[in-house]
């Protein structure tokens, strides 16, 4: 699987969006806890509004950081951008929100919603859909007060992800990673 | 998938625990970070070391807890109390690790980590291993700090998730969830 940032235009039909949703909620939970929710958004004009939030913001960090990348690590952060700043594009969004009632408020939440995420983009990549994985919005510092008041999402819901989902555009090489030795500690670091 | 409580005591392949690293390590990470470590641990003692901090750790937050549960609620979590008190004869326990250098201290480094563990355990379950995905020793005030000591984790290193993986015995019911409307908003909440 791979992080797609560039998306046709064509609709995700109902029934996949279901299925990638129904997968989400497979994912096990704190408890069997399920404190997910999933908001859907499909509508440009409800879309444009996040966008100007969250575009908004990664610019105010990212514009001055992305000066001074070498120019490999500068093109992934471009692409990012244009991502961002075409998020109305982007035939759906899924917002991954927390239910700070069912999951309580320390970090260990975290543990109960982005496995649930990452069932959803596995289960879209099967369909031949491509997602990716952003934070957008998700932190108070950067417009999650916003984009919660666009969508009318309650004060003690969290949002925890912001996935873009559609039809991949373009051709896509593999994920480049480390090798795995760089990570594995054996028995002990 | 299944969270996975009772293991077979038959060993994991090393083949089989690389695999399922490789699949943790093609996960998405911000900026392609890859700010992930993998620490298996399979040495009993080394195991029984861990268990002891987990497992009194557990007890010390929930026994309370339990008595009060209704039934139903209070077998799942008996048998999470006696996963944890078994700890040491589940074949393999790999620890999900965030270095904090790469991926920053604020909660969105989460996104970059358990991902990657959803990855490693749907890799598992595809080679016809369990898992189960905990956050024993994974936070300061439930023994991170003894666990860390014990494996000679450096400061930078955070714990995210203490993750059993092992053949699963016994048969599996499919895992029970709310029906997806009850998740689900449409354009908004």
């Amino acid at each position: 699987m791979r992080a797609v940032r560039n998306f046709k235009s064509d609709p995700v039909e109902d029934d996949k969006v279901r299925l990638v949703l129904e997968a989400a909620t497979k994912a096990a939970s704190g408890g069997n806890s399920q404190p997910w929710a999933f908001i859907v958004v499909r509508g440009r004009e409800r879309k444009l509004q996040v966008q100007k939030v969250i575009s908004r913001e990664w610019h105010k960090e990212m514009d001055v950081e992305i000066e001074g990348m070498p120019p490999k690590r500068r093109r992934m952060y471009q692409s990012a951008a244009n991502l961002v700043d075409h998020t109305a594009d982007v035939p759906v969004i899924i917002l991954a929100c927390l239910d700070l009632t069912k999951s309580g408020r320390d970090e260990l939440k975290y543990a109960s919603i982005y496995p649930s995420v990452q069932n959803l983009m596995t289960a879209a990549w099967s369909l031949g859909l491509g997602t990716c994985l952003t934070t957008h919005g998700c932190s108070p510092e950067h417009g999650e007060n916003e984009v919660k008041e666009i969508l009318s999402i309650p004060e003690h819901i969290k949002v925890a992800a912001l996935v873009y989902l559609g039809y991949p555009e373009g051709a896509l090489s593999p994920p480049k990673r480390r090798a795995l030795a760089a990570f594995v500690h054996n028995e002990g670091w």
